[in-house]
């Protein structure tokens, strides 16, 4: 695969490699959306880049690159987490929704599609080679703080330890928190204003104890906590990859009081929330700030990004345009759970020291799609383990490595691949596109089958990155060629589709389901589009 | 002695004793003024219990007694924290002045007197026996967090681990933080908006490194690592010791933002100062609740107070009575640095679970006179040290043990005592009182003795507590005696009187200067009072 050719022939295209063995921080914010930051990833600047206040990530991007065409692995989290610590596509591995409590599947029910066999429990031990487990045998300390989400209560995978990281900082099998707040000790009970532990529940953060009963808000504690592990591992002599996920933006919305003042024309939501965003920004400035004091900031390599779009369904205020829900990621549609842009697509920001910061400007902003599972090979390649990625972990490899954008050097990089995504889910909330789906681009298009009714829609991003403007019907030819495609993906990766209940077999195919729609719905003949 | 006499007798006297070894926690806030808290502190409430919350020390105050005439042993840092350490006034100790660098004088100069020759290097490893280190030896382990200021840079006491402590966190030989914040690294340089490190200052903070660049308030930040050894302690099985000193409220005048806004109706700099009171409420509510979680709660004693007056010398905003400058421990007249009673009346709270608790209400008020270095037989008793503090080491103390008072039995305590200060020392700042002094307190009457010109005041608290009416110059007699009783203590203390700068000897003693200040300024004859 052009994957592993990447991976393995880096070393003899780019040259001079930077300092041996950097350390890598992957700074994972969950459920934070593609403009939840001062930062713009869109072409221009929107009114959400000038709410919001990001200063120490506008100087990460000053001395890193930014991609305007990120996306997630998936609209939820822990198929983007587990895919990133994997390589691998959700639709390979099977883990295609977010997990909870052992051999529980968390799919909302449907009446017409169900999920298939996933792998309901996660990520677990032995399955799959993990990015931790590889670093930790090349010498690095693997650090893990905040969310983990890769397995389920109740399995082995529920504990980062076991899936290749030497120290776990209050993740677990959890992917959101009880409480942002110390003084309700990180649980339920305490957010319901009981006494903190009268009731105990899978959300309460774990391993946080001395952070109870202080004033201080979960991401701050957490890049304390990161801190701490930083200098352990400076101190040590060596070298460390720390997978940052502060819990924060995922809702509950809970506001830091400290910040909230900076928002006084938002609602009481919208400000919490703009807080929620300030604070996870000074985070990323005070890891930047220990990488500073510890000498260790420009052999570091920093890598900015979310675990899915943002949250629309739930947001209650309004959109700088005046319009409520689902708008909270404007100019995309939608927002997490969905398979529109506004589901997956994020805000992504690498810094290299000693090569990202000496590109020139044109080089720093990168339009070329890229997904959540490249991190992987891109990391091993940053700790000089691109030889041990031999055909035969590689074939099974998804992602790609990102060096060549990294290093200007872009027609390196196939920017024409296929993306897919593959959710055969329906996500607990309601919303435009939050629906069971498959969908893949390559280009500017994308097609979208949503397998309830076996629907297709087909977008021209260049012309149209909101969707307002369904291209199927007038397309056909389109959709057709672009269907074999993603059943090309289908079989490359694995993917399960949803099962049609009334046959409880798995619905047909996207070939086989694109003819049909085309024979129902075309509105012009094929080969009416070029 | 008295004080020994209590302290060796108090386990034949007060049955049954709760738990052996409870574990005890000293919050010994910096500068805390008498009125700096909503619990009041004195017979009735006052506009500054309203203004301030401090609900952490209401609570403890429930389950606590309070001492409504509880004196610090000087009315500046390091001769109070000293005099704890070693339960000696420092009179006795001539560590009657604040420490900062080897082998220097820190007293302002005068034109009229000059300082002794005293303790200039502060406490020493060897030069008396401390606290901690006989806790130490006793199985406790002994934890100073914040700020120490024991001795001074470039000797050895200016490390608490040389003087009984197992574990030092952020405490040096300066007295007062560069800078609260965080972000600003606790250095000067950082306060100064500069890089934090561009410059090392002697008030920078040490060993808080993995705070910097986090936005945390060092109260915070100290309270989460009180919060850490605490555990550490509980987890090994050991009882500990906590001097638990926050360096705040002291100068800089810097806000905590969280809690700001709590106060609207102040302006700036009264709102800072308000929030720097409710954030060491907060810290000792996270320690309580790190006592709860660890099941310590109900064997451990904690102690509140502070290490003098509070600062009325800079404080620029408005008293609730509308008056500026020295009027912020109102009904108290001056503040820190004074002779007055605002340099040295601290609130002062004991809780000690299972005893004070139990008491009746009218006995959790306790009236009587109590000094600083009364903790240090306190403590000594309370580890169930008692038989160790044998005459030998007895004759030196002059602290009393306390536990009359907190069991209910005050009858069993000397509350005619003489409590005695002595200051042979100019403070930096001017104000009412704030010059060289000797003065004691017997019961209801205060004598002090000002030495640049001899000069005597005489009050009444009982009837005159703001110290409005001096009636020296109408009660002759009383004066005398009580330059006597002064003499006597000097005698016994071996308290250090300033220097005539133009004779370069000791002034007077009070017994001879009296004498010739009542012969020059008696209204009436002797025996006019009775």
């Amino acid at each position: 695969m052009a994957a592993v050719a990447h991976a393995i022939g880096r070393s003899e295209r780019i040259a001079p490699l930077p300092r041996a063995r950097p350390n890598i921080v992957l700074f994972l914010v969950d459920d934070l959306g593609w403009q939840d930051a001062s930062v713009p990833m869109h072409s221009e600047r929107t009114p959400f880049n000038d709410r919001y206040r990001t200063p120490n990530l506008e100087k990460l991007a000053a001395r890193g690159v930014r991609f305007t065409n990120a996306y997630a692995s998936a609209p939820v989290c822990t198929p983007t987490r587990t895919a990133i610590m994997t390589g691998k596509a959700p639709a390979r591995t099977h883990i295609t929704y977010w997990t909870l409590n052992k051999d529980t599947d968390t799919s909302r029910p449907r009446d017409d599609v169900a999920a298939p066999d996933w792998a309901v429990n996660g990520l677990q031990p032995g399955d799959h080679e993990t990015l931790p487990a590889i670093l930790r045998s090349a010498g690095y300390r693997t650090i893990h703080v905040g969310k983990a989400h890769f397995g389920a209560h109740g399995t082995p995978g529920g504990d980062p330890t076991s899936l290749g990281f030497d120290v776990n900082i209050a993740g677990h099998a959890s992917g959101g928190p009880a409480s942002y707040y110390g003084l309700q000790h990180f649980t339920v009970a305490g957010r319901q204003g009981k006494p903190p532990h009268e009731t105990s529940s899978v959300w309460d953060i774990p391993g946080l104890e001395v952070y109870h009963g202080h004033d201080i808000y979960l991401t701050e504690a957490l890049a304390i906590e990161a801190s701490r592990a930083i200098r352990d591992a400076v101190d040590a002599g060596v070298p460390f990859f720390m997978n940052f996920a502060p819990y924060a933006v995922h809702a509950p919305i809970m506001g830091n009081k400290k910040y909230e003042p900076n928002y006084p024309d938002l609602d009481d939501r919208e400000r919490a929330y703009a807080s929620m965003i300030e604070t996870y920004d000074v985070a990323l400035g005070a890891l930047v700030t220990t990488l500073e004091e510890t000498g260790q900031l420009e052999n570091t390599v920093i890598i900015f990004s979310s675990d899915n779009g943002g949250l629309s369904a739930h947001a209650r205020g309004k959109a700088p345009d005046g319009q409520t829900r689902h708008t909270h990621n404007a100019p995309l549609k939608s927002g997490k759970g969905s398979a529109y842009e506004g589901g997956t697509r994020v805000p992504t920001i690498i810094a290299w020291p000693g090569v990202t910061d000496s590109l020139q400007a044109d080089a720093r902003s990168i339009d070329t799609p890229i997904i959540s599972h490249d991190f992987f090979p891109t990391i091993i390649g940053l700790a000089g383990l691109q030889a041990d990625l031999g055909p035969d972990r590689g074939s099974e490899i998804d992602g790609r490595d990102l060096s060549p954008l990294l290093t200007g050097r872009p027609q390196l990089f196939d920017a024409d691949r296929v993306l897919g995504w593959n959710q055969p889910h329906q996500w607990g909330a309601d919303g435009p596109g939050i629906r069971p789906f498959t969908s893949i681009r390559r280009g500017d298009w994308k097609l979208i089958y949503f397998h309830a009714g076996r629907r297709f829609e087909l977008y021209n991003l260049a012309a149209d990155l909101g969707e307002a403007s369904d291209l199927a019907a007038e397309d056909p030819d389109r959709v057709a060629e672009l269907a074999g495609v993603m059943e090309a993906w289908i079989e490359r990766t694995g993917a399960q589709l949803s099962i049609d209940k009334t046959t409880g077999e798995e619905i047909e195919r996207p070939g086989v389901a694109a003819r049909s729609w085309i024979d129902q719905h075309a509105t012009s003949g094929a080969g009416s589009t070029p």
